[in-house]
């Protein structure tokens, strides 16, 4: 939630000129994205909006998230579409930094999702992962296994500050998920990150999807695991069954899970319990007292990460097994 | 630069059914205003200001700020239009706060404003004042004499961290504007915040003035005085006598300056000069480091005022005598 970057009218303007935009009439940092600065601009056309990629982007990941969107959009799903540049780039630079221009969805998204959005966000996904055969560019999963391994060793130290035991405990999951991660699972390009706040409704349609800034190649059955675990649990905690059947059955009413990714949905849900446990760890660690950042508890997937372990059968998350 | 409130699609769907207000589209926190959150909404007629008043604005302050805007658009100033409810009522409620729908006014501030477009401040400064005439409420002024002693109070013990002599000589300034503060000047309805981020421009055409939220009572040449100190010095600390010429010159082109007002024009810059130190001063000492809101430099007011201080004449800010 913030913008980094201020940017004047004249650069902007002079920015601009590079694309067929119409002209512009506003332009407004919004509060949204945590890893770049965005702005939302009026046009005497379409409204679009302006992202700056901060540091924490790795420069040579933009032409794959950039290039993602556009080969989704070209493929029919509803995500931000890149305006080109008039020389046909879709990556340009303001106040030194790379810069893309993307359409503006209309669209909210859902701070209170009910199951029958579970079932649209789970469709989406399926969606997604079947528009993305084809896209040319790959890039490997920063956040598995060993980027896992190596965030747990920045914070293993401290861990048993936020609850006794932490220690031990999370070194054992590591262990476990490192011999018995699944391999030969049917992959493709993920999301990695469709949270409720990267997903638009418009009422009960959903409207689309966006933040594509994490997607790398890697199983897709794993992508589910996130959905589950960003949509199917309550605030209390407790696992929500009805929300899971309306996000298994939307996602395998477009592409159905093989028996193996099936079987493979409570560990996978453990890794990716694990992944967002371990970087809000992380952050929880490192960010001083007083910034005006939300720190996202850990303890959170701590709890999910737990829950699944003990899962014994899939029929819990709500799929006939 | 801060959202403070997150809504809820469902609450604010709600809010809006008291409201002609089209269906809502989308609605995103926007980077602006420092005491308040502010959205911007798009629907299926024009696009809408939100705001939730947070704890830092006094409720019993509102109906004037809102009144305000709704007296001054009506004189064909342009500034939000705040947006009746189907009872009548300018203020609604909406997560536990107060809340107001305006329309949005396109248009960009100017990061990099040129003496042209200070002669346009001027001139709405000055139809602001003429429009404001004739409004039913008044509020004091709560930044002048006795607020900036109060302020100084706070700040005062820790005044020599920043610059050493500095106690001193703010002590003194402080006892010099009470004993020679001007009192019988015309007075009415002021801004008393017309900064730059606060005047949007399409191109070179002054598209509007936002965010009231200081507005009060007080001497309008002090008003003057304001916008002689956010508008008319360059970011090394020169005045730019140029810009000075042009804003008086647009001011005056609507509502020429008193002789006593002219005369006056140093005093009054001094005590506005002072303001916004003491403001600055405060926040300086009072923020916590690390913090991501950013700390305006007291000190470029320090050598505003020590500026203004050295005028002999009202010739030396542009206007002649």
């Amino acid at each position: 939630m913030a913008v980094y970057t201020d940017i004047s009218e004249d650069d902007l303007r002079e920015f601009l000129t590079a694309y067929d935009a119409g002209e512009l009439t506003s332009y407004k940092g919004i509060a949204e994205g945590v890893e770049n600065s965005n702005f939302l601009l009026h046009t005497t056309r379409a409204p679009l909006i302006l992202t700056l990629y901060e540091k924490r982007v790795d420069r040579n990941d933009l032409p794959f998230f950039i290039g993602l969107m556009h080969h989704l959009a070209d493929r029919g799903l509803s995500c931000p579409l890149p305006l080109p540049r008039h020389d046909g780039q879709l990556l340009g630079e303001l106040s030194g930094r790379p810069a893309a221009l993307v359409s503006f969805l209309e669209g909210m998204w859902l701070r209170k999702p009910a199951a029958r959005h579970c079932r649209e966000v789970g469709r989406a996904l399926a969606e997604m992962h079947v528009a993305g055969e084809g896209f040319a560019l790959t890039r490997r999963n920063a956040l598995s296994l060993d980027g896992w391994q190596q965030l747990w060793e920045k914070s293993e130290g401290r861990a048993d500050e936020v609850e006794a035991g932490l220690q031990g405990e999370i070194r054992a999951e590591l262990e476990f998920l490192a011999a018995n991660w699944p391999k030969n699972l049917p992959a493709g390009i993920i999301h990695a990150d469709l949270f409720p706040d990267n997903v638009f409704f418009l009422g009960d349609r959903l409207s689309g999807l966006i933040d594509f800034y994490f997607a790398c190649n890697d199983l897709l059955a794993y992508d589910v695991s996130i959905c589950l675990n960003a949509w199917c649990f309550e605030k209390d905690g407790a696992y929500n069954v009805t929300k899971g059947v309306a996000l298994l059955e939307g996602y395998e009413s477009v592409r159905p899970l093989d028996e193996a990714e099936a079987a493979a949905l409570p560990i996978l849900s453990r890794g990716s319990a694990l992944r967002f446990f371990l970087t809000r760890l992380y952050d929880w660690l490192t960010t001083p007292e007083g910034a005006l950042v939300v720190k996202k508890d850990p303890l959170e997937y701590l709890r999910k990460l737990r829950f699944h372990r003990q899962i014994a059968s899939v029929a819990e998350y709500g799929r006939a097994g």
